[in-house]
Parts: C-alpha cells; sequence; structure tokens
C-alpha cells in the first residue's frame, strides 16, 4: 500500500511527549494500515536529557539542540509541547516561519496569544492544530470545527477541567469538604501541587475561548470571559443542591443570547436528569446545541498522558493529510480580521439561582426575604428549610425561576443588609441546558 | 475572504433531502464563514415534483431529470438520498465514474455492498462520504477515523438504533409491554409503519460493519455478525433487571477478544453506572475504548430530518475541502484486499448472563438448576427471587459471572429439559465494558 510518510520533530519531552513517543512507536504500522500516514520522529527535543522517561526511545534520537530541529528542511510537522506563554509563543512562531506546521496542546497559549500566532501561521502558509488543548483525548475539536460546521450552534456547556471535577465528585460522593478533596486529588495525582489555574477557573475559560471561537466562527478575547472558580465552594451546598436533584459541576458556557453571545465559567448546580451531571471523577464532557443536530455530548478524559497523547498524534496525523491545514485556512477564527462577537453583559444574564441564607428564626422572615426578591423580579420555584438547633442561624435554601443576573446581585445586596440574615448569603447558578425533546 | 464554492447535485428529495436544503438555503452564508467553503445547490432530483415539503426550493431546481444532474460538469458532489440496496448502488456507481464525489446516509447498502461501491470510487479517484450512515447527528465516523487515528480500538459499545431505544425506554420507565410501546413509537413517528429493520438488529448491524469497518482497519462481512432484535423482549425482564441496577438496551458490540473480533447485536442488561444506561428515548450513543485515548462517549440524535440533514451537510464539507478524499484514499477499510478481521466465534464469547427460570417450588431445585451451571462451568453472581402466588411457576432470576457463551447455550439446552423448570429458560447478556478509572 502506498503510504505517505511523515517527518515530526517533538519538542519538549515531559509527560505529553512521553506519551506521543510512546503512541508513535507502539502503533505506527497500525495507525499507517488504517490511515495510509506513516509517522517517523524526527527529533526529540528537551533540556533534560537524562531524566528517566516511561518510554525508550531509538538511540540518537533524544537532544536538546532546538535550532538543529527547526532548521531541519526533512521535518513537516513541530510539536511543541513546552507549555506556557512566552517561550511556546516564539518557539511556534520560529518553527512557522521555518515552514513546519504547528501540532500543540498549549491552550493558555492559543487562547491568550492565538491571533498573533495563526496570523504567522497564515503567512506562512501553514497551520496551527490543537485538538490536545481542549478536554485531551476527547475529539472536541474535530467535532465542533467539522462534525458540526453545517450548525448554527446556539450553546455550549462543558465540563472541561478534570482537576475541578475530580475534586466536586469528591465533595459529592464521599461528603469531603474542599480541603481534603483538593489533597486527595492532589495525592491521586489528578491535581497539581500547585492547582491554582485549574481551581481557579483560567484553565477552563482558556478552553473555551478556544471552543467558542470555532463554534461561533468569531476571534474570542479571553479577558472578556466571566470566571469564578471553586476554591469558595462549601459542602452544605453540595449537599442541600443533591436534596433539590442537582449536581454541582465547574461549568464553561457559551450561550447565544438576544442580548449577544454570553461566555463564563462558574460553579453551576445541573438537573440529575442531564447528561454531564452523571460526569465524575477526572473525566471531561461537553454538550453542544445545534440548529439542526440539536442537542450532542461529548465524554472521556480530558487530560493525562495517554489520552492527551491520542489527541496530539491524532492531529498529526490530520496535518499529515492536510485536512487540518485546510480547515485552518477557510476558518474565520483564525488570524483573520474575523468577526469580534457581540458580547452578552453579565448583568443581563438570565439563570436560574440557588441561593442560601443563614436567618434569625423569626415571624415575617420568609416575608421580607420574599419581599426583596419580588422587588428585584425574582421569583422562587422552590424552597428548602430542615429544622435548625440553632435560632439565629437557620439555613434556608431558596430555588429561583429565571432571573436576571443584574437583578440577583442587587437582590443580594439588599438581603446582605437585612437585620435577619446574619451572614453573606450564597448564590450559584443553576443552569439549564435547552430541551431537546 | 476568498471562497471555494461547491455545486451540489441532491438526488432524494425526501424527509432527509428536504432537511440537507433547509440547511443549505438557510446557514450557507454562516458556514462559509466558519469553513470557507460556500454551497449551492445545483439540481434537486426527485421523480415526485408534487409533493408539499417543509422546504421552498428557488424555482427551476427541483426536475426529475437524473441524467441531467449526473452529467452537468460543474457539479462537484452528489448526494444520494434515494435509499435501498440496488438502484442506489447502480446510481452511486454511475455518480462516482462520473466523476462526483459521493455523500449519503445509505447504512444498508455500504454495510452490504460497500466494498463494490469503493472500489469504483477508488478506481475514478473519487470518495464516498457517509457520516449520515451512522447515528445521524452524531459526528461519530470522523471520531472514530480521525479523532480516534492514534488508538488501538479495543471495544465499541454503540445504541444506534433510535427506535429500539424508544421502545425500550418506554417499556422501562412506563412499564409498557412491547406491543403497546411499538405502538406510540409509531404514533410519536419513531418507527416506521413496518419497523421490521429496526426491532429485529438489521439496522443496527449495518451500522456496526461500517464503524468496526473504520475503528479497526478492517473489511466486515455484514452477514457474519450474530443478530438479536428485540421483539422477544419481556416486560417482566426488563423489571428484574432494573431491580438489579442494570438497564436493557440494545447494543451494538465490537470487541478484541484473545479469540478474534467479536461483532453482535443483541439486547443486553448494562450497569446503570455506565453512561450508556442514561441514553434513552431515540437518542443514540456510542461508547470506544481505545489503548491510549481510554473510554470516549459520543451521544446525541441517531435519526429524523435535521439531525441526519446536519451530517450529510458537514459530509459535504468535508468533501468539499478535499479531507474526505484524503481520508478515503488512505483508509485500509475502503475497497482494498483489506485485512479480513480474524472472528471470534459466538460461542467463544464471554460474558455475564442474566437468565430467568419459572421453576416448581420444591426443595432441591436450586440445587439442580446450580449443578448444571456449576457443570457448565457458569458461577451465580447474584439471584432473586421473590415470594410467588403460584407455587408451580416461580420466577428465579440468576445473574452469572463470566461464562463463554458456548458453555451458557448448553447449560439452557440442559435446563430447559429439567422436569422442575416449566417453561424455556430466558437468557439477556449482560455487558461489561472496560474499567477506565
Amino acid at each position: 500500500m502506498e503510504q505517505d510518510s511523515v517527518k515530526i520533530a517533538l519538542i519538549g519531552f515531559g509527560t505529553v511527549g512521553a506519551g506521543v513517543a510512546k503512541i508513535i512507536l507502539k502503533n505506527a504500522d497500525h495507525i499507517a494500515h488504517k490511515t495510509g500516514i506513516k509517522l517517523e520522529l524526527a527529533h526529540v527535543v528537551d533540556t533534560d536529557l537524562t531524566r528517566e522517561r516511561p518510554v525508550q526511545l531509538p538511540d540518537g534520537l533524544l537532544h536538546s539542540d532546538l535550532d538543529k530541529a527547526i532548521n531541519d528542511p526533512q521535518v513537516d510537522i513541530a510539536i511543541e509541547l513546552v507549555g506556557g506563554t512566552t517561550f511556546a509563543g516564539d518557539l511556534q512562531k520560529r518553527l512557522l516561519a521555518a515552514g513546519k506546521n504547528v501540532v500543540t496542546a498549549n491552550k493558555a497559549l492559543l487562547a491568550e496569544r492565538g491571533q498573533e500566532i495563526y496570523q504567522v501561521a497564515r503567512e506562512n502558509n501553514r497551520c496551527v492544530a490543537f485538538e490536545a488543548s481542549c478536554c485531551g483525548g476527547i475529539p472536541l475539536i474535530g467535532a465542533i470545527r467539522s462534525g458540526l460546521a453545517a450548525n448554527k450552534i446556539s450553546a455550549m456547556y462543558g465540563i472541561v477541567n478534570g482537576t475541578c471535577n475530580y475534586i466536586l465528585s469528591g465533595m459529592s460522593r464521599e461528603g469531603k469538604d474542599y480541603a481534603t478533596a483538593l489533597k486527595e486529588a492532589q495525592d491521586a495525582g489528578f491535581a497539581e501541587a500547585d492547582p491554582t489555574l485549574d481551581v481557579n477557573g483560567a484553565d477552563s475559560a482558556h478552553k473555551l475561548a478556544i471552543l467558542a471561537s470555532l463554534a461561533f466562527g468569531v476571534t474570542i478575547d479571553y479577558n472578556a470571559i466571566a470566571v469564578t472558580g471553586i476554591e469558595g465552594i462549601n459542602l452544605s451546598d453540595i449537599k442541600y443542591g443533591s436534596e433539590l436533584g442537582y449536581a454541582m459541576k465547574l461549568l464553561a458556557i457559551a450561550e447565544q443570547t438576544e442580548m449577544g453571545l454570553s461566555l463564563r465559567v462558574h460553579p453551576a448546580f445541573i438537573s440529575y436528569d442531564e447528561p454531564l451531571a452523571q460526569v465524575s471523577g477526572s473525566f471531561n464532557a461537553l454538550s453542544a446545541f445545534g440548529d439542526a443536530v440539536g442537542h450532542t455530548s461529548y465524554y472521556g478524559r480530558g487530560a493525562g498522558m495517554m489520552p492527551t497523547a491520542s489527541a496530539v498524534v491524532a492531529d498529526i496525523i490530520e496535518v499529515a493529510q492536510g485536512n487540518a491545514g485546510r480547515c485552518f485556512a477557510g476558518a474565520a477564527a483564525f488570524g483573520r480580521p474575523g468577526r469580534a462577537p457581540s458580547l452578552c453583559p453579565n448583568e443581563k444574564v438570565s439563570s436560574r439561582f440557588y441561593l442560601r441564607l443563614s436567618v434569625v428564626d423569626q415571624a415575617g422572615v420568609f416575608a421580607r426575604i420574599a419581599d426583596v426578591l419580588g422587588r428585584n423580579k425574582i421569583s422562587i420555584s422552590a424552597l428548602l428549610q430542615h429544622e435548625s438547633e440553632s435560632s439565629d442561624k437557620v439555613p434556608v435554601v431558596i430555588m429561583t425561576h429565571h432571573a436576571l443576573q443584574g437583578n440577583m446581585e442587587k437582590a443580594l445586596e439588599e438581603l446582605a443588609q437585612l437585620d435577619v440574615v446574619n451572614a453573606s448569603p450564597i448564590c450559584i447558578h443553576v443552569v439549564t441546558p435547552p430541551v431537546d425533546e
């Protein structure tokens, strides 16, 4: 069988890099049989030449001479796996200028400096492929870019950070508090020693910027995404939510609204009836709604050595086949003076809300709370109050119907000032994806 | 922005055809913006020119002159939506010979005569694209072919027929018997007037043949797939299974085993903990396991006008970009003297089983049943017996550990001959996908 051979420079031989080398060395024949593309590692570049890795490279492949790889005219595709947004960005631009197509998992770089990189790619008639940047092994970029290409996407809801989902699952299932669940995620290797970018929602926002840009064919300003992380989540809210039939997830959301595109990352309650509510542990999933296709959903491992490497190698094949290049060249989202979307202001976001108040147990309290909500056009859909041992700290949980976020913020300020409310109210979004029946 | 314009002949203006026209007329600008491909309908061909369709075509587009469309040199892509396996097959071959790339949703044709069609495509340096043939709007072909291309796939488990899933969901959720649930599926438009090919499993087997061929890079003989439909399913088994924590689904299964590739379609119990168990109504889903990626899953509408049209139009774009053509040319599965897989004989399939016996209520019955099972190397994992009003028809439900299907068949014969067993035993597979933790 005729096969196109493709020579690859792998730059960054860390965890994912080792996974990529492992797949290429182990599955190259199988891949060639299935796709007609024969993958060959030509260079593996890293500054650390001695560390033990879980893969044995052929002699002479690993070196630290970046220029040698960049200047090798035989190399068609370079894989950037060094991470970070400064050196990696300059590296990607050098590689593109040297005529290499670039495959990367670097979501932070693409979310923050994507247009700059794409521009260089376009000038050099090359492409950047980044299936591995969003939700690891789930072939999500391909699904959104090509699989749903016929659709106007109306909304996407994603659990796109495995660390957060592992922590929230631990809290939900085993009743652990946040600190304990985080510690366990770290011990199990599902959270970094410094988990800041995961738990504060920034990583989810990076992925949302990339996915929304493809889904809506627009240029996304990463800094315009409203982000709340999971650091402040209290176990009691997870328990109350569960009693009411809701699971708590950190959601990355892109919704076309009448007021424009709403982009946000925040903890949210989602009904147990939704497929997303069933996604537990370090798994990721995304539900996308299209005007023709209706509700579709994608599930799998969002991180880890082999799942991420699976996406990197899929991209290498797509680039070698020329598919990634043509998709990149044709897409409005990349390095073109694309449409900047009209964004929905946060105060205009319409959502249901979960509200927890700690109140004094006395007559007339409910009336005063209901009055504040009513004046701010917020109506109550469910109410939960258990008997309490303390009469001055009675937790009251309220689920609202749809209300404007701006109105809810105003109501929260007013509620905090009531003398019968004795702590800052807790407010969490309740997300109800469109019904497709 | 530069755009590649592509002229399309749509052949077969039925339900899906109308959906395709609707998308192209409505979303062409949006698609051009997102992909760089401008879609243009050049011909819509059907024998029925008068029927009302839910889309208004520009004047002069609809005609019944097939030759005019085939001989139009401006047409790049032809969409075959006439269905069936004889005329449609000849039509696809004529289109390919005339230099058109073919997009189709015709799973029966590709499963039964695919190699013949692919051969003609190859000879003419054209391709056949068929995302719409498997699970409608879910971009499953792309995910298996490209998204998971780096992986050796070990297994796939799919709910790939919406009619059967709608019927089984109706039986499970609302306690309807098979006939009532089928009638309701027909009334709701989720089952044909003649539902034979859906409920007997043939449609699922068609899809399995196509998906397995891509996933494993092999040529699949459709007739080698062992198929059992849902016609014989009894409501009481759904209820007992549910008590034990299992949902009943019609599964299409491809598993790499030590004895070869096992391909089969049959009703199966699957644990409520599995994502597939949560897929209800007319939705479809597929779980695929790869050696690098682990467990991935895909969910959405498997049929219907707009979801299927979504996949057809996605394919048109893929063909226009040249991606479908390159994937087709490179893949071993299409029209090449590909590897025929070594198939696992059905009697060597290892599975857990659900067994329901109607027995006489007397001492020693369990011992005799256990003796038959034990001699056939089948061990019991759970047992369920409710009190019964009748002492000669006591239902006993047994869940087994893994056993060989051949041994189970032998045990069933022996059990049927016991004088304490007074009806044919009911036996249903219990499917346990690999654990990915």
